[in-house]
């Protein structure tokens, strides 16, 4: 593809440099208070790791990508994280709400980042890098949009609305993904090599380890409380991750597609919830029904939806990181009903306004990703 | 081995399943107060990485058991960890004594685990997933049954006894070890290869940089020293591994194996004493001292002990760990004496407890080994 | 050479020894406070992490020294921290001054060996391990002078003083690797492959997460500033590498080596002004810069210096970590200029200070190399 190449090379730095001249020229007239911060700094490099190694080397798994995707990684990340702090800013601005400090807007802007990495993910080995970089803009400010629409008129909390971020990520790049024709299953991109797994699998470990860092930097109080929880719903979903893949494979073997997209499947599932309940028992068993959602997810869908909705998911992100997520509004639902059953008559307005904000991310996500499609 | 395998697939996968029940269903009737917590999350988190990254890299050293043995690490440690935290409610709820912090229990808990981490090195390619699962269940019992003991009848504090770990760790794989015949030489198993050696390579980093923290994380005072102490013990034993590795082969290169063990022998000796220690050039002695015992370890046990016991160590686990351990026990000891010399009548009877101590751990562990083997 | 590794293995074993016994008989007679610190533990382990495993893997992409760089690395380390920690305390003995607590000088010992770790990767394949540890030494030693002599006559405070650690890495190691001569090109040593350009991937984003930690740690006021604007400049100089490298190579790939240095270029400029910048957007500015620099550095200098100065720069260390650090001093001065323009009597003098601190360091740094090469 010497035209094509040609013309990745005549644009991409272009559109890198135009991009990079517009974020300084608008942060020489966003104001940020820097002084002094509400995040822990150790909580902040926790997440910042995460989103910089965990899914750097979780998306090496395709044997080509082992340095590109490493790489590219970096580049969409520091690109969306200014991206975002700028439209939060510009958000402050119009709205006259007060600022935040300057910290924590980039760990924000971090965790908004975690959709841009998972939709990265699903259209793997179809886009070239100029798709990419517009995708990670575009994507940003229809998250923003997306949460602001949560927090205006569904009256969501910041935080929870910022956890919509799996279930934006998930549903967007599979709308996305619906507009690119499949790969022929003969190609080569789509081979992943025993080296390659390795990576993967330390991709998968920095993700399980720094999760429960990830549940609860944004939590407020009952910070151990969602540290607990976190912790135990990911230990139970590896454990069934690991029996589902010994049980669902011919040979007996532990199969690696399983294991990678079911041992996260509890951390997101109590996303929602990981500050809210109040014994280890309940997360362990979200952990042990999103994990098992996770790999009859990819059981079936492999079977189903490829062939009939004509959509090719690279690295599976629908079961691993969307079927857990809606899992966990689910269970945020639910754990609200139980709790509030007696005292509340308020109880259907806001059981309705959080299966709202729900159902509008996941069609925001949806339409968003058909239109950058 | 078709049979097996079929047995392999039938049997681990239930087990996992009913032991995962097992807890949850324990989970439901343990208590735990989980709204604040008196260990830091960042050092706990250095604890997890160590656990996790650290002991699953410092496996991988043989060529097959790359992926394997990474992945197990996750499994085993996930339902340790668990199994650790049910018996630590268990005997709380038994002995009516006040309850500990959900973040406590599971840092104490992935203490605890190290003992395991360090036997399955000592077993790994001589054992199947089922008999590690069942060993690192059992292993933990044992464990805290003798910490209850030093707990009790001799008055050991509790994170003095938490620090048996590679005490025990150690002698309890020997003694299971002991129970399996040696592999074959010409097996090709135990080959190393330069890639693998890397990623070994890359745990021991991994376990050196974050021995500081496991070393401090239960002591409540002092905390600085501990620190620093464990830094300069890890700082000489790493210094001396690598003149004691050129001094001892023969073509005058690093040998890998010398370096692996001896790295982290300092760390491993002062854990007993990293609080207590005055001055940092007696940590030094310490670590010289630890690090000389383990490369002689290596030397003279690979030609004794294996011909003459029948002992297969896969990974070394006696000199990396054991001699370490037990020197610091009687760095311990004879620390204690120098300090209370002239005015503690009660010296004696002090000491005699910590030797007590000490023979208790490596009996039960030797004991529990052979009854597990 | 089979009478240089017999040389080798005679020595180098017995000088490491004589190091070792050396600075234990010396920690013997200092002294030091270890009962608390005013590091924080969480920011120390950042620092630490990353020297060991950042510049560790960072230095493992030429093919033949992966594991020689890595395991080296630690060993220089150790021993220069420990070299660092003693010079401390004998100047602290001799000037009199108040003892630092053990922590502080042990991370300012690990800042200190950012120099011996840079001035390591512009030697490596050059120098045998003798020559790379007599290096160690004496550039610790000659770095301190320099520092001393900064904050005796030109009144620069401690903490900037320890940030010339760039420049001062950069220069010493130029003067050094110009008394060595030029490997020739059909070497194989200097061949890199794609397994080891991964790994020095690593390499890089385990510098580039770390390296607010590196600016913050010593700053008392303004951290959360600090960490910020080191954020946005790497950000930036992460983007522009990215850009560059693909402008300047001709297929329109990225190339390695290009990324390897311009992404940390923008955390090594806003070195000494990271806590004192007021907007985002002049940090950001700066990281652009910087990274400009590192590349258009990288492009003539391989083309005029090399056959000019016959000095061969085996990882580009002049215009990774040299030319940015320069650029870094400048725009202190400017700043500084710009800030006390209305308001100071002293502006010229306090300039003249601030420049002739970055003089005397280069100056420092080159003689020191040519008397060492």
């Amino acid at each position: 593809m010497p035209s094509k190449y040609r013309n990745f090379r005549n644009n991409v730095p272009w559109l890198i440099l135009f991009l990079e001249a517009v974020f300084i020229v608008l942060f020489f007239f966003s104001t940020g208070d820097a002084s002094s911060s509400s995040i822990s700094y150790p909580v902040f490099q926790d997440v910042n790791h995460m989103v910089i190694f965990g899914f750097g080397f979780f998306l090496t798994f395709l044997k080509r990508y082992g340095f590109s995707s490493t790489g590219f990684n970096l580049l969409i990340i520091v690109l969306g994280v200014q991206c975002s702090v700028l439209i939060e800013g510009l958000l402050a601005f119009l709205l006259q709400s007060e600022n935040e400090d300057g910290l924590k807007r980039i760990t924000k802007a971090t965790v908004s980042m975690t959709a841009v990495a998972i939709s990265t993910g699903a259209v793997l080995g179809k886009t070239n890098p100029m798709q990419l970089i517009l995708m990670t803009v575009v994507e940003i400010m229809f998250f923003r949009m997306s949460r602001w629409i949560n927090n205006m008129f569904l009256q969501v909390p910041d935080n929870i609305s910022l956890m919509h971020v799996h279930l934006f990520g998930a549903y967007f790049s599979l709308a996305v993904s619906s507009r690119f024709s499949e790969p022929s299953p003969s190609s080569k991109k789509n081979a992943s090599t025993s080296k390659s797994d390795l990576f993967s699998m330390l991709g998968t470990l920095f993700l399980w380890v720094f999760w429960p860092s990830f549940n609860s930097v944004l939590v407020v109080d009952n910070k151990t409380k969602a540290i607990c929880n976190t912790y135990f719903a990911l230990a139970v979903s590896a454990v069934t991750a690991f029996m589902l893949s010994v049980l669902t494979t011919k040979d007996g073997k532990f199969r690696m597609t399983h294991i990678h997209s079911a041992v996260l499947a509890g951390g997101i599932t109590v996303t929602y919830t990981a500050h809210s309940i109040e014994y280890p028992w309940i997360a362990m068993i979200l952990g042990l029904l999103s994990s098992v959602i996770a790999v009859l997810g990819s059981y079936c869908l492999e079977r189903c939806l490829t062939p009939a909705l004509k959509i090719h998911d690279t690295s599976g992100v629908h079961f691993t990181f969307g079927l857990p997520a809606v899992l966990g509004a689910l269970a945020h639902v639910v754990l609200l009903v139980i709790r509030d059953w007696t005292n509340s008559p308020r109880l259907g307005y806001l059981v309705m306004i959080r299966i709202g904000a729900f159902c509008l991310t996941i069609s925001v996500a949806l339409v968003a990703g058909f239109i950058t499609g």
